[in-house]
């Protein structure tokens, strides 16, 4: 299969690209990283991306920021950032990817555990995590040509522990490395729909 | 209570005015009718508002429409209005409206079946009620001062099941005065960050 990976250069991005990497092509983009440059809040950006990949078997999204802080000082301003950088991107990915998939292609998305299990200062990503689940519950059902499209919801990767564990006091840290094996399951098995939890 | 109610002319919006109105003093909101007249896509008219209400005990939205129409047409852009008119346009009646409440008061959000249970052209409509139902998730963990925050989940309203009724095959309608208990469970009972399913 040759397979897109947006997000290449992340922590998350690099153990799926390692992991896919063995068996498949993998076509690496990110916004400063990669075969391929793109920044999924750009509609142009992501044209441009497909017209250099050509048709794909698979499209992986890694990417996308969320505003993290104290919900009582949250503005409009800080909340759309994230609604655009992660939600808006993912989904711009898949609206335009579904016409540069081949038959039976698939694409996967990535959400997180604090979809469903919220953190003080996380209500943006809760929204926005949510937010893609849903997209990708609707979306499986009308894709044609055998089109398949999942998210992978991981918690808090033990790579980002350092960083972020004082946020996520009681959460178990997952290893990119296992959080990889659900994107294998997305792209190589027959589910649609589905929010694989790594967790 | 003083109650504000933002999509007050719309048919839930009626039915909540109606019920909650028995014993409680309504303030009606909504683009075109209302005692004030609000968009929720527009951060100072929001401001506005509440400079005209005054402190209140519970904000209710019933206003917010989303995007229909067929995956491999949809747009981005198509997509955004959807985001931008009801998710963001709620999330920001939340935001700036916790600000405007008094101590114990409520937050009431309206989300519906789609979140759950997709429909042909609804992917935008899930994305964005799912969001709503993670946005309710999550604030409701930190707003502070005994200040809640719920969601209303019905179900395709019976009021437009002529119109919309062919999109939604096998689905109950559900009246509106009865979607209008569940308002009332929201503001007057104890829970917060709960999805109340009319359904």
């Amino acid at each position: 299969m040759i397979i897109l990976v947006v997000g290449a250069g992340g922590t998350l991005g690099r153990a799926v690209t390692a992991r896919l990497g063995q068996r498949h092509t993998i076509v690496t983009a990110g916004r400063s990283h990669g075969d391929v440059r793109v920044d999924l809040r750009d509609e142009a950006s992501v044209h441009a991306m497909f017209e250099l990949t050509g048709p794909l078997d698979a499209i992986v999204a890694t990417a996308g920021n969320v505003h993290f802080g104290p919900l009582a000082q949250m503005t409009t301003e800080d909340f759309t950032a994230g609604l655009h950088d992660k939600l808006l991107g993912q989904v711009r990915l898949a609206l335009i990817g579904q016409h540069h998939l081949n038959d039976g292609g698939s694409i996967t998305l990535t959400t997180g555990i604090l979809a469903e299990q919220p953190i003080a200062q996380g209500a943006n990503a809760t929204a926005v995590n949510a937010g893609i689940e849903g997209f990708v519950r609707a979306a499986a059902c009308e894709l044609p040509r055998g089109l398949r499209i999942n998210a992978v919801s991981p918690s808090v990767l033990r790579e980002a522990w350092d960083a972020y564990g004082p946020y996520f006091p009681g959460f178990e840290p997952v290893g990119a490395d296992r959080a990889a094996i659900a994107f294998e399951r997305s792209i190589e098995g027959v589910q649609t729909g589905q929010i694989f939890k790594v967790w």
